[in-house]
């Protein structure tokens, strides 16, 4: 038997496949991942087929025990994968006719690979986006308990990675864990585009047998069918908006990672990493390094890349599919795989975290960092706040030369730039006063994060109902 | 008045910016394009500052007046903006300290730059993305009305860019309208999480003012205000996320336009743009060529780069708010505008393609486009699919040789493939018996094109009032 | 023994790496593929170590007999790689200790994994570029002699991809060999950075041991070693410059393949592909689908995202190595991959395409694509050129109303544009006439397109001995 | 005057272009920036079509000083740039006919915008390039400056950053130049491929006119003309590598950003910049915000995107020209303007840049980062590498606990770890020791610092004089 006639389109061609060609065309190292869904797809299609008539209860039963088998034969291992035959869809249906005969070529009655294909990836992104929920909620309720814990624990705030004023260790990471609500949002709303379902388009204009594809969708859990043919099996929106979802949130974790890199460093010493998170150098003794965040910061390329990929992939195709949509497969498994690893790196390391409380303290105390908490005093007091903003400046100015903190002048010393500053100045120049002095929504004060840590644990919850 | 004293932050500061950094790292002279939305957010300011008692309703009412006086001068063109002011924020506000003296710099108490520009781009954003849905409906509404039209014109159906089917140029552009039912629901998916607000986080932390942030959010129009100050001030993810779906939508367009340039060939022939989309060349006097799809095409890769632009901008940020962000607004600004046009030029153009009716259905005609129908002829009268395309293959490889289509064989011929081939074969391989055929939801029957063409409508109302 | 003491780092650390960590930050999966360079790296710095007297010659010895033995077992697929030994370097150095004992461990004197590794990948990519250097060359060459057999052959050029002018098929063939030429000639200057040894850097300072880095560099065939050891360990600018390098080539090859997916199409009819580098559908059993052209034009895409893998990665990175840093080999070696597979599936498919030349001559002859030499008539007959441009125009308009090309039309037709044409204007409105007057270098002339081919080969001698 | 006829190409019409359309496809917003070098080009062509008889000498007279006027008028800001005209040539050239009658029409014989736009982008780019190349070696040689004084200045180097291994300061400076060093050459080597000239390609295939593209290339002082005309059209590759050099330059600014903003952070406290560069804050008076830095780490996005837009430009055009490279000039302008502006902010900070020595001194003085010279010194004393680390990996981890530096614990502490260690330990347990020793090419002792500025001053006068 030639390789030519082992494939699904002979007939029409009169010299087999260029050995390297069939190699390079073919697919199934990397889409034989889709297995378990191709094979519930199929499943689906055949029960549809016989409630039509198209198959009879005898031949389904005999598609759908084959295809069982086959699964058994695929998780145990014991499956030959072909390159020949091209692809995962091949490779079962050709099995399910060496097992159950002639019906099993039955089973493609109605169907083509274009739409088989765009199936089996929607089935399976729905399933992954489901594991990948399970994780990222899980690392959000791991902020949300950090947060609660840590909400009167004091440090300072940057812009310009500059001292800025003093916020709690809790309210920055629900400033975290808001990054990641928006994602779960995003991926709940990727989630609706997603589950719908292709199915029935056959090679791109439906077909001619009387297939019924309500059935067919409710039997596999979609939403609906797809509503239109052309579109349904050349559509790669969902990959593309997933991978959107996926550089998004991998951009929040670079940031994340940033901080902790920075926290961990000896200049900074905010927090410490377990060991078991950390590896260390084969040559210099001394070093622990924070890998999982330096590893997480790096793939953010990868998926940024990803993403790329598939809008260069898509751009300026005509209708409707195109050999060219073979490469979507690739960088959206990494994606997917990608973005579980991080967020369960992530989900175990964050409550982990050990905030070095005295070493925040002191670096919020330093740096002038209730300047700005100087300047409202002074607001208060009457003075317009361009002009208060001037007279700090002078201050702080003045505390550079002298090197003493705000808190550190004497009454006389700072009068000499305001006359409006009293003995009350030195109750808003506390770390404690400057932060329980934000009070209201958003704002840094230790009962304002516990609100805001409450309100994140039912807006999670609320979501978790509407998915 | 040095230059230095000129801006915001001078007491610190012991010699003038660089004239060189003072242009390198002004944002005025692309910021200004937010002066409308920075005067609506401080008029909101002002009069939620003065219902908590910070400003008196004089203060306020002086305030309003002069932003007033400011927006018109602005309008008329006649607004002096000053690169030493940095940005639209000091100009603006150094503006009305001319107008009304002291009073107008209490309008910046109790907020800050930082969430003061992120207020402005997401009130900036929220009337774009309004703008762009009007573009966007009246674009799908064209393709509705369109393919209504045309939900029996026949041409041949590609995958591969080779005849496949046959299909129906309704059908066809009921696939681009798909396209564009899916971008809607992600522009109203995004707008929900443009339209929260940042203002009163201040610089990062919140204030020590009183403020209402509800009473703001409500005076703008926002669904809240945001939970937490840090990410307020360093949230761009709506940006991104705007950028995704405009990449995602050019992405769509360009696909348009690939196929529109291919139709307009003298190759395919498919169809004709009116003169008035079209432009000529400077030295091939006979050429008509399909610029407003090229561009658009072309433009694809703008947007795409902004999308990088702006994950790349933000990748590995530490909190809170860094300089680097002022890099956000050329890149939005620049996807907004190409969004908004290529939607107007395709919602002028789409309407008004001329179907080359006679040239679409003969190409149709050749290609053996209804093999399929053949096949499955086949399979009805009890052969299994794979050996109706094994038998189908070699029907066509006769004709290739003889160059003869199916439908002109004679029945001998057709018999020496199978010899369950009767006269009635012919029946299915007419072009209207194919798409006929095709008669499930998503197939391209006329009577299904037009069902979808009424769902579509529907559909499209209903997120019109979901919106 | 436990995990952690496994590793060459244990000595600081109090508990075990996490499992999942071990797992997630290991890349031992991957980066196995530079085990031979890596043995030829650490057998090269075996044999400066006992140059310079810091091993015995015995040393030198048993580790390079050791060396070579695991090449061997790598080779025969009996190497059991670990993943607690994290990547290629520790699993092959604690290889060599089993088998020679305490002597393996002095290999690593003077060195750490940070130049290691950095060495690795540099004669990785040395290796590669020599090996796609050589597709590279078999593809130019194809297209060449192919461009020099049909430098008579005519054809329609395009501009918006409506007729323009005539062009011959060898000098199209030619533009994409110019493409070529410059990929070859970036392929080489990208070499040259790669060249160069970053071996003797150590961690990031240097060693305190007495190393000649000139002997290794030469032993290896480095041009140089690298200038500085922070640099050496932490720059991947050749990476980058590869891909960017390969994004341009795949750029190219997918406009080439774009132009043979319109070609082989119906509507086209240029040329015909052989059938082994084509497949088939699985459901239109007269399919005959360009897969080869339309899988490199989608590998575009896997190619861009690595480029934009590889520049976020290294953005913002403080020096000197980053553990982020692990994320450069798999981009790098898709794109490796990717590039080596596409030019050889066009090195073997370029002289195989089959022109159809009636077909061509025939789509050259329709839409006025001798438009321009009847401009190009009437200027030299004195009419100034944007007035022969308007003439031909209406011309144009008459024939588009009438269906008649300009060779059609009477003189008497003609002479109601200008009364400047006259009966040898028939001349020039043959296709052969036209392309014959494009007599200039660069030009379409077939003459001209034959001393373009010769020049290209000279050229292409001329790189390989500059290489 | 209808809009239309104001065209070059109205003849065919029949009614004007679309008024939004006109606007939509008008290039003469942003490419009349290419002004200059479209006269230049139009005065070597009409030289050259007067060389070869095309012209009259009056008639290239006339040509040339009307375009020498208009070069004036545009210089003084007196031409009136008309988008009916859609783009530079066009407004130049009836500006021409304006003032010089019919001969100006003759201006265009044997050229084409086609090939004219291509021409004036490469003039273009090598006029920026060579700027650009000036303030490349300003930077460059700053820094060789600011290494050669700091030569002998003692700062921690770091991996993960985590203290590693002391460096010196003028050591890690140089590992900027080195990079910069890379991106000199690839700007040199995209130099090349820009200066070869398209005119004379005409619109795709050539032109009839007896023109010597010889004697416009040396006119123009291009290396030669191009060698393809359907290539010379098309081709883009020159402006992807020169925003493919961009990228990498950019990445590599904004790393040495990131380090500059660590590094004037209260945490590190390595280094002061003056005042001048940076700016404060509107509302925090104490801030002293490092703007630049951060800025132009920002900007890489900016120039990352302009890379990805241009790749997917061009991704599957078909030949020749197509409308989308009409989106080739926005992002290669914007991508040179801040190339060029980056490297100015940078050369003109970068001598400016203070290093604290003593408080760079005590951070190295911290954090083990001697803990590699104690292996070294075990590995002298007969301990194989890998014990040595494993006995200092138990150092470390004692001195971690007792809160003391390696250089703090008395000889009998050191010696619970290994009876090897003696006396002289401390004299390789110095900073000056450590970085005096690591005394190779490429290592960071001082006197190896200042040859590798000496040898860096002569590679780069080596490549002005290759250039």
């Amino acid at each position: 038997m030639s390789q030519a006639t082992n494939q699904s389109w002979g007939g029409r061609f009169s010299e087999p496949t260029d050995a390297f060609v069939a190699r390079f065309t073919a697919s199934v190292n990397f889409d034989q991942r889709l297995a378990r869904q191709d094979i519930q797809g199929s499943i689906a299609h055949a029960t549809m087929l016989a409630r039509v008539g198209v198959l009879t209860d005898e031949e389904r039963d005999a598609i759908i025990s084959g295809l069982n088998e086959i699964q058994g034969e695929i998780e145990r291992g014991e499956f030959n994968w072909s390159v020949p035959l091209e692809d995962v869809h091949m490779n079962i249906e050709a099995r399910l006719t060496d097992k159950i005969g002639i019906t099993g070529k039955k089973l493609h009655t109605g169907r083509s690979r274009n739409d088989q294909v765009a199936t089996d990836i929607r089935l399976f992104m729905r399933d992954e986006i489901d594991v990948i929920e399970v994780e990222l909620k899980r690392l959000r309720e791991g902020m949300i308990e950090l947060a609660d814990r840590e909400a009167d624990t004091i440090m300072p705030g940057f812009t310009h990675l500059q001292t800025a004023q003093p916020v709690t260790f809790g309210h920055h990471i629900l400033a975290w864990q808001e990054m990641l609500a928006r994602d779960h949002e995003r991926l709940l709303d990727c989630r609706k585009r997603v589950n719908v379902m292709p199915l029935g388009a056959a090679a791109l204009a439906g077909t001619t047998y009387p297939i019924d594809r309500h059935v067919t969708a409710e039997l596999l859990g979609f939403d609906r069918p797809s509503e239109n043919s052309l579109d349904a099996v050349s559509d790669r929106d969902f990959a593309i908006e997933f991978t959107s979802f996926a550089s998004i949130l991998l951009m929040h974790l670079s940031r994340m990672s940033e901080e902790l890199v920075l926290w961990t460093s000896a200049q900074f010493n905010f927090i410490d990493l377990p060991d078991r998170f950390c590896t260390g150098s084969s040559i210099m003794p001394q070093k622990k390094n924070p890998d999982v965040p330096e590893l997480v910061r790096g793939k953010t390329g990868r998926v940024y890349g990803h993403l790329m990929a598939l809008l260069t992939l898509m751009k300026s195709q005509p209708l409707a599919y195109n050999k060219d949509n073979q490469e979507d497969k690739e960088p959206l498994f990494d994606a997917v795989d990608t973005v579980r690893d991080c967020l369960k790196a992530f989900a175990d390391m964050v409550p982990a975290i050990e905030p070095k409380k005295a070493s925040m303290y002191e670096a919020a105390r330093r740096g002038f960092s209730t300047a700005t908490d100087l300047a409202d005093y002074l607001v208060r007091k009457g003075v317009a706040f361009r002009d208060a903003h001037e007279i700090v400046g002078q201050s702080v100015a003045y505390g550079l030369k002298t090197e003493k903190d705000l808190s550190e002048m004497s009454l006389d010393e700072l009068k000499q730039f305001s006359a409006t500053i009293e003995q009350d100045v030195f109750e808003v120049l506390t770390l404690e006063g400057s932060v329980a002095a934000r009070n209201h929504i958003g704002g840094t004060a230790p009962n304002q994060v516990r609100a805001a840590a409450q309100r994140a644990r039912e807006a999670m919850a609320a979501l978790k109902a509407g998915a």
